[in-house]
């Protein structure tokens, strides 16, 4: 059984995602592709010899017989109206964040999904899938450090372009800490604060940066998070959780252990494609593999309107200083089922 | 375009290999099956839905027209007459360790590839495929330690099964290392010597166990390999190249650090299985791949060739305690290409 | 040149500096000591074998004229009078932390001691003779992660007795983070506030544990550190400096590495003890050598009132919730010396 | 109780002894000092400002009747005739290595020093003395790892001068390794094999460097050891004991853990002074403790004719290539005391 999907939007990622469903997962086929950029559209078709069909425009694709489910990989701005409207011939989506860029449109694609009764959207939060993330939650859970009473952790970039604004520090990098701390801890955020250290003379003149965000969670556990987005020495993502019997960090990276010039050393990487890259190959074929069965695993379109209201809480906190509730409504019962870990073949 | 793929063997790597071929890996697609117990073949067809036939026997399903190529993992004692059998016709064949179990074998297999001129048998040595293994052997050849001088390293396993005898300490466990270090040196073997330390009370009283293997290569490397496979403690494979300016070390296996009952700890597997399963999907992707572009990028017909004849020596040296020469033919002009490393998608 | 020391209360502390003063280090020699309990001092000074007098109290012992120096280990609470009586009598001392119980009585102990022209006072805050933080300082001061900008730290106990009090994890357990902090940094304090995470089911009911202390330093360095007194795996004193370069953190204590029933661990320490008993040399042989050379080179009677102001913020943030401002008068130029690090011999 | 001490030989290590005694260790007093370069006897006398009488040869120094106890540290091949003479006056005598230059020279001080019936002698082989190496002992003996069946070790130094001959690698590197050994296991070698691997560009044209050290003890533990002197990288010194359970590293120094420029290290020391110096330390003060109390806790003069004796047979196995014996007496009753560990103050 082969999963017949269309792309809307064939930038870097989307052309990445058409790559790995196409040389290196199993299940799926590209039978469609769409973008605003029509010469880019036909250009991958073509390399990667797809035997795809290149539509117009999105609304075009997402009703196209030939095509089973969607991947929504086009502008943020245009995630929500693509999403929408996959949910309303019922096709299953996979969108990649932002679900939509307020809360009010991931509000609104919720109660689409729940309205039709079947599970349809999952959003992009690969970092639920990466193999670190998912062994730091097995030993969670498996109580060998007792309850989580705080976590420490840290989102550093080497450097950011020049058009990296203030808000980004929280809208594309802190968000995904933001929906994998709230599912490794199973629980939500009831207020935000953020601290301003000290500005690194290697951020640009209008960049705060670092900063320290400070969440409280339902339970009561606080989390310590240090974004460092001009850190120079790598790309590094740390995640410790103390909990009442022991602490437990994130691994890194797997790496060559090196004696040379005096240094016992690993690498350390820079590239953010570099440390995620598996987990987008795990999160798609879980997609595929799930929605071949009707239903979704990954993050939910709940999911992707939590991660819009808490990051409009830290933008909030972030502007004034202040400590900021995080008010979410009750989770609609539509959306309580546990996540289903990825078998192992 | 896909690589329709018989499989002559459906014990437990057979099926591991069905399994990824049809459910995580991209291009290949499993058309045939055979086993000397049939209700086994039928079983695997059955509970993976396969559209596969299933034939009586090997030699028929490698003729049958929808079989594009094969994969032999059937008992080892077959492998020979299977891969003899399949380059008869032409049709690439991937078979499992040993690719004979005699040199002659071995070396039977490699003239009837030359004489067909086309690159058409893989041997199943998967780590060459590991990413850790890839990592050390890029670090090498970047020129960050220099010139390799020596090489200590390790293969342990927690226990072995009461049927595992003296040789198997070579034929099934050390073999690996003969494989992997040789590539990962560029170099090949030309004396070996074994020693025997004060044997465990762990082992069964048949076994002696630990071994120390020392081997020399053409280049003058000198590598102490321990072999240890009822140290208890878990499944550890530990390498350590030594050059002329720094020492480089395999990764560790990437874990959780946790802190808990006055230890700094991370995991150390215990099941083999685990800690080269990635490097089984990499291996067989590569090889789908390869083998829909006509060439083979992994272990050769040669490969297998010279691990037969190392193994051969190590055998006759643990069983004389003397230093015993390995003496290959030069290797055939067919079989110089370098490796390709897998690509990245 | 031989240093002749009375010892001024011969509990636990004070025993082990006569012991170590006698055993293990050079320079100096125990010529005097007295405690409340006086069995107690004869006791040490049978079973070491002393060429001491005992005195009666702690004042005349400081006028004997045999005593060039005085060892200050008595009940915290008398620790102001009996520096304040060896300033008056122009004898160097040695003062177990606290300096004094308020910061009034560190303050009255800074202007006498500045009246005598002669610095006279070090306060027994050994982490600054820590092998480690000294490794650390060394770092930061050598540029190589630039100028520092947050310190992520932590402070955990196994667990603490029925005594401790709420107020202790602040005077009797963060305090040495309050005073290795800012000599770490060079720099003070500027704001506190603290922090609530859920409460350990370990800790005593009275106890709210752990704690998030958040500093901000004039230098705008911010500052996150766990208090974890109930933390049950070990007593584990973690600090990293994130500078704008690089980071940097506080050694591990060297163990030995096992592997051992699936497990590559190394030992955490259980004791406080164990962790700084070398800086507990190292401070009071620096003591003895400067003390011989009429100087003070450890923490000051300055720094001894610093931390008791900052102790003072502590313990209202704690109570309040607030943000609370620590401010400090004006450094007097009398304690602007350079802290020498001791050389090696 | 001061033991009054008397130096043969003011060379560095005698200087760094006289340092050590004077400014950092208790219970001894430097009394008499002695050098073929008088003007440098006096230069320390001099500068450390030492209450000493300055004599024109070691055996007047020995005899002196203010010297309780002797430190030699003179040119190697004068070691032998001060140790006897100081047994001959019943001296205590701490002998820097080698004990005696030849075999047959140690042979002749230990059936002197069992002629008096009194422990007197005591060879520097300083590695006893090291916090790790202790720890590494204490993990043996603690069962952690079961019965030691294997050692890898190395030594490693980052170059050598050019003064530096092929014998010197077992007689001044090696021999470290030799003694500590048999320390760590309470075991003693039966044969050495020494084979030679491609050897290093970095080395001087009339060394082989490295070599690989394979000793065989009575136990049947096998040895691995590496000796590199021109690796490069730096000063690194690696124990891995391999019991039947369990495996135990001797420790990394401690070091910060910097994150920089792409990198995740640690600093590998370069210079072996500071890896062992603190093992300087706490061998003479351990000797003088001993010393005052009538024991000897170090390496006896059996200890330094079991190096001189092994030591001759790797020079044997280096020439030859061949498996070489070693054959030991019997050990005398009289050195039958266990080692007393140093006890913590
Ligand atoms: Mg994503
Ligand atoms: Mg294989
Ligand atoms: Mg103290
Ligand atoms: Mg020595």
């Amino acid at each position: 059984m082969v999963l017949k999907i269309g792309v809307i939007g064939t930038g870097a990622i989307g052309q990445d995602h058409i790559r790995r469903i196409t040389n290196k997962l199993s299940g799926g086929k590209i039978v469609a592709v769409t973008d605003v950029n029509k010469e880019q559209a036909k250009a991958i078709v073509e390399t990667q010899n797809l035997d795809a069909k290149i539509y117009d425009d999105g609304h075009e694709l997402i009703k196209a017989e030939e095509v089973d489910a969607v991947v929504v990989t086009s502008w943020g701005p245009t995630h929500e109206e693509f999403v929408l409207a996959a949910i309303e011939v019922g096709k299953p989506v996979f969108c990649e964040k932002p679900l939509a860029i307020t809360a009010e449109g991931c509000k609104k694609i919720v109660e689409a999904e729940i309205a039709t009764g079947k599970s349809l959207v999952q959003v992009g939060y690969m970092r639920r899938y990466d193999t670190g993330y998912r062994a730091l939650k097995n030993v969670i859970e498996s109580g060998k450090i007792g309850e989580p009473l705080i976590v420490h952790c840290a989102h550093r970039n080497p450097t950011v372009p020049d058009t990296y604004t203030g808000d980004m520090a929280i809208v594309d990098t802190f968000i995904h800490e933001i929906d994998v701390l709230r599912w490794l801890l199973n629980d939500d955020y009831v207020s935000v604060q953020i601290v301003a250290p000290r500005k690194t003379s290697n951020a640009l003149e209008h960049l705060q940066d670092p900063l320290i965000v400070l969440l409280e969670t339902k339970q009561g556990i606080r989390i310590n998070a240090e974004i460092f987005v001009n850190c120079q020495y790598g790309y590094d993502i740390q995640c410790q959780v103390v909990g009442e019997t022991g602490i437990a960090n994130l691994p890194e990276p797997s790496s060559v252990v090196l004696r040379s010039e005096a240094k016992l050393s690993t690498e350390i990487l820079v590239d953010w494609k570099d440390r995620f890259i598996d987990s987008y190959d795990t999160e798609l074929q879980d997609w595929i593999n799930s929605t071949l069965k009707g239903e979704v695993n990954g993050p939910t379109a709940w999911d992707g309107y939590v991660a819009a209201v808490t990051s409009d809480a830290c933008l909030e906190a972030k502007e004034s200083g202040n400590i900021v509730q995080i008010s979410l409504e009750k989770r609609p019962e539509f959306y309580n089922k546990n996540l289903v870990v990825v078998e192992k073949i």
